[in-house]
């Protein structure tokens, strides 16, 4: 690549740089907080070799021993192929189980297994870490107000 | 995978299944909006072939011509090694250059190309349409208040 001299000035050359036109970007803000919502969530969730997938898949299950795979997808939002995959993994890990439904045999029921709720409960509790620290680094007052709007939508 | 027959029965059968614990984790919220935000960004600027990474890079660029390497990863936390990936692929396309600054030889001063400008406008028009679909989803008043909340994070 050829070097040649800026003839570029900065306005401000001491100022910190500014975001442009991102600064009335919702969509660049919501990525922002996202990004730092990942890198903490996963490397706390890494001690129980979990994705957050993995995490919100046997968070609604506990929740509704014996839903579908076809609720389960879409009560997340997660795409039928990728569920397929999620949960085949968390089944050989003896995380899940899928069973033929009693009302319609035709029907896998899911449900965590002993070894998942016990993987469950653990995960709990480092997420529930995880979302003090983000209480903490948003403020109380910003963190409610977002969590109502967001929950809304 | 053995199939046997579920002995559990759902609470509320014929209810959806709820989100669980998911319900009180702000994390799980801003995920599933950032889903949907990336989905209609990604589709909006393919036909530019821009990611939305590439798109932050020549808006922060544009806005502050002659920044260096540096203040760009500062200002959109962006790890280095990514952004001189990134940057290497604008610069092969032409929309990017790298200067040696005039105040400081050993810095590189980035700049947009006339053709980098182009595409930065053509892309700020579809950014805006995607941003008025994202305000039309979400009502008027929700995004005010989430885009105020989180550009003061």
């Amino acid at each position: 690549m050829a070097r040649k001299t800026s003839s570029v000035r900065r306005a401000r050359p001491n100022a910190a740089p500014d975001l442009g036109a991102l600064n009335d970007r919702l969509g660049y803000f919501v990525r922002r907080l996202q990004v730092w919502i990942f890198q903490d969530f996963i490397r706390r969730l890494a001690r129980l070799d979990l994705s957050p997938a993995q995490f919100s898949v046997i968070v609604v299950i506990g929740a509704n021993p014996g839903l579908s795979q076809a609720e389960l997808a879409e009560t997340l939002g997660i795409e039928r192929a990728r569920l397929v995959r999620l949960l085949h993994r968390l089944e050989r890990r003896g995380l899940t189980q899928r069973r033929a439904s009693r009302s319609d045999g035709r029907r896998h029921a899911l449900e965590l297994t002993r070894e998942g709720r016990t993987v469950l409960a653990a995960a709990e509790r480092l997420a529930g870490q995880h979302e003090d620290v983000l209480r903490e680094k948003l403020g109380a007052r910003r963190y409610r107000t977002l969590l109502n709007v967001l929950r809304a939508v």
